[in-house]
């Protein structure tokens, strides 16, 4: 689906932007604001009651403070687990050389966001940071490398916001780079994902594994022409939303494919299990007789014993529905998915697809390498939009509080005139590292700053007034608790004490 | 300059498209690798001579990850400054509807760049954080907030990479949005800049304070033509890299300005210090006439009153010839500067520009804004590449040392066949949370894992072989140093206590 058809608002759009351009055009001769001002509001309340056209492009969002407090506490778990596992980080542009993206996608090309040509080259926004990888390795001439990188993607998909699915959202990579002994950074990919699986608490999941060879096995054992390959490719991958005689009847009727091969491929396709599958696979009377199948059957059986000795084969399920859409992979591949959504009193079911996948992808290198040297690749990606979806989600039911900021300490006043005061106060604080605020006002209320601080939840509070000032204390207040003064001088001791009793420090 | 004029290097990227197309097709048909793969390599290969085509875009770069550590390192106290200031946390996306941009950078607008209308909203990537924040504010209807965001930001500028200068560069902005009393935010944005610039060391720094209304006030006195203010605003800005005597040839020969004109011009802004020239302006016959000026001056005078109980006004300047670029600041402006450059034996001398900058902009909210309400706001911006481009050097040639990663512990074997005993082991410390690494051979020897370890800088090894499994045993080993042999169950306490030592854990 390259053109996705959506209409913009172009009426509110010129129009806005036909008044932008007035008013900027008499601010930029010197006549300030005012009347710029006076006639954008006169012109734009005609329209305000037609349309409020103030919003982000379509597909994208803002994150709000407390949003953004539930995705870093998520991204820092991930991260503390790449980290763990010994990634270095890596940063790449937004955007590449369109000539670099093109091509490395198959069928999802039109779903690359294209910069307009202004003169110069030709760039697009980068639509995962898995290529953008490979053209790191191969523009450095690095042979092997084990990087993280977090970073915004963009898709021009048809963006279904409920689900969790945006135009634009983050990535989470972690990959490992090289020729190694076969299936030990396979294995310590899976691992990874089960960690963060696990320490991110979002219930029960289950890793599905595969392999490339497999998938090209089993459609050649069941005669499947190498014409249809891709096509029924994306067939099988639909298992997990529809059933199995739907996507029979896609391949029959729609794609033409012999009702007996698509009975075969329904044969196999339909099984998932354990290392006990893969043995009972690799004794399979067709599928024991192809090269590619037999290689990733035995890839897989290597891997299993390596997840047995990591503890995490619960989790692990060998599905042959497995196929993964994109072209780069070679190799085993695989995806988390959630077993049950976390159903609670009053929740809705929640279905958010995949939370994790990823795979061997070993050839993407040498397409950028000039003299085509390859670098196996193996790498994952956490679906951090989706499961910030959950969390959130969860949260809103919950009823769960989050503090948008960090501040620790509140600095009031009871008196007019003590702002002077209260900014040489707050300095100090500020320069021992305390995270510390006060209202930009010359006299708040009291009740005022008490309301913000609980608002807010900000711990304490420090109250300097008149009387303080003259028995040279100041109070320092737990909010909503308790009360009592403390001697000017050891303040800022006084609260980093109360601090690391709130562990807060 | 709306077109840069780049040439695109159209023959390579024609020849590796058509020759990435050939492969994927290749690929699609099921027909695998190894033939593409060839194809690939042997015309890829006739090329290879000619160029290595293989690039970044235009003014953007990669981060290694070594450079990676070093910029989270800075990012690290930028944002741990903003939380200590109470600033929530804000995320915005890449790109915005088009008319939201464009006409907020007055001349700079050709700078922008554009996504191509693919079908669907006109589209460009955002070109600082301001605008964004105040169509957040606007969108929201949100009257106050105290935010920082951090994000990359895209400009189509001619890159001077030399200087730390890219067309993709992290901003790290802090703003107040809000009415509030007058000048409180405004000196909270000044040491906000002044913590951040004293906590990084990058050397002796000036903050030039000035506000718009005075730059208005002495043009309108000076007697500057209402249409000429903006082109002589500009003159004057290039006052911190050319001398008066340029600036004024600009303004007269190539602006047309009267000569008595630009002379009274410069009798002003080639004035600079601190709270004395402000009441010495105060007390201008010229100046003291002009209700802007005065409205300035006023503000500035209580700006400088807030500073000096901060006790950062030894840092401050007041510097007439600070005008600030950007169409949309109302009221204070500043730029913090690098007073010289930090010049060692063998460095050679840095120019960076401004290291921070920021100001008023009381009315860009109305301008987003259906009903045109005023959300005053003041903020700062620190430039972090610049920042991120003196440190590099710096440590370039001190020789200081960076590790990638934060690796903890290495699971080594002096023995074969241990693969399965590493396994299991390093899965241990995972679980355990510590950050361990091991190589991902069979049969690794053990100089090369003791290479690893030294090259990577990590601090400690634990050993498996024979000999320590029929003991029950490891040995730990920090590496290069000494080592000794702990019970099997204690592993995992005692690398905690280890790393604790080492300042690791």
């Amino acid at each position: 689906m390259p053109q996705l058809g959506l209409l913009p608002r172009r009426t509110c759009a010129a129009l806005l932007s036909q008044l932008l351009r007035r008013a900027a055009c008499i601010r930029a001769v010197g006549c300030h604001s005012q009347v710029a001002q006076a006639m954008l509001t006169s012109q734009l309340k005609s329209h305000q009651e037609k349309t409020n056209f103030i919003k982000t492009p379509k597909g994208t969002r803002d994150l709000s403070p407390k949003q953004m407090v539930v995705r870093e506490k998520i991204l820092d778990t991930v991260i503390s687990c790449f980290k763990r596992h010994g990634a270095e980080g890596l940063d790449t542009p937004a955007f590449e050389l369109r000539e670099f993206l093109t091509e490395k996608y198959d069928n999802e090309s039109g779903l690359i966001y294209d910069l307009e040509d202004q003169g110069g080259e030709l760039l697009s926004l980068r639509y995962d940071l898995t290529v953008p990888f490979a053209r790191y390795l191969a523009m450095n001439k690095l042979k092997k490398m084990k990087r993280y990188q977090v970073g915004k993607v963009w898709r021009r998909e048809s963006p279904t916001v409920v689900q969790g699915r945006y135009r634009e959202f983050y990535q989470c990579d972690f990959d490992i780079a090289g020729q190694f002994d076969p299936m030990i950074p396979d294995a310590e990919c899976l691992k990874i994902m089960y960690e963060i699986l696990s320490e991110l608490q979002l219930g029960d999941f289950l890793i599905k594994v595969n392999d490339r060879q497999i998938v090209d096995g089993i459609f050649a054992v069941c005669g499947v022409p190498e014409s249809k390959f891709h096509t029924i490719c994306s067939s099988v991958d639909k298992l997990d939303k529809i059933s199995w005689k739907d996507v029979r009847y896609e391949m029959v009727a729609k794609k033409s494919l012999a009702p007996e091969v698509a009975d075969r491929i329904g044969d196999y396709v339909q099984r998932h299990g354990g290392i006990s599958l893969v043995e009972q696979m690799l004794q399979d009377p067709r599928l024991s007789q192809n090269k590619q199948a037999l290689e990733g059957l035995g890839a897989l059986k290597l891997l299993f014993e390596y997840l047995t000795l990591f503890g995490i084969t619960e989790k692990i399920s060998f599905d042959l529905s497995l196929v993964r859409g994109l072209e780069y992979y070679t190799g085993v591949i695989y995806e988390a998915v959630l077993l049950q959504t976390p159903a609670q009193a009053g929740e809705e079911p929640l279905n958010v697809g995949s939370v994790a996948a990823g795979g061997r992808y070993d050839e993407l290198v040498a397409m950028f390498d000039p003299k085509g040297h390859k670098v196996p690749c193996v790498g994952l990606s956490i679906g951090v939009e989706r499961i910030f979806h959950i969390v959130e989600q969860r949260m809103k039911i919950s009823g769960e509080k989050v503090r948008a900021t960090e501040t620790q300490v509140f600095v009031a006043t009871p008196q007019r005139n003590f702002l002077r005061e209260r900014l040489k106060l707050i300095a100090e604080l500020w320069d021992a590292g305390i995270k510390a605020e006060m209202l930009y006002k010359n006299n708040p209320k009291l009740l005022t700053q008490l309301y913000y601080c609980e608002k807010t939840g900000i711990p304490l509070m420090v109250i300097i007034g008149e009387e303080e000032q003259k028995a040279g204390v100041i109070k320092l207040r737990l909010v909503a608790t308790r009360e009592e003064a403390v001697k000017r001088e050891h303040l800022v001791a006084e609260i980093q004490k109360r601090l690391s009793v709130l562990s807060l420090a």
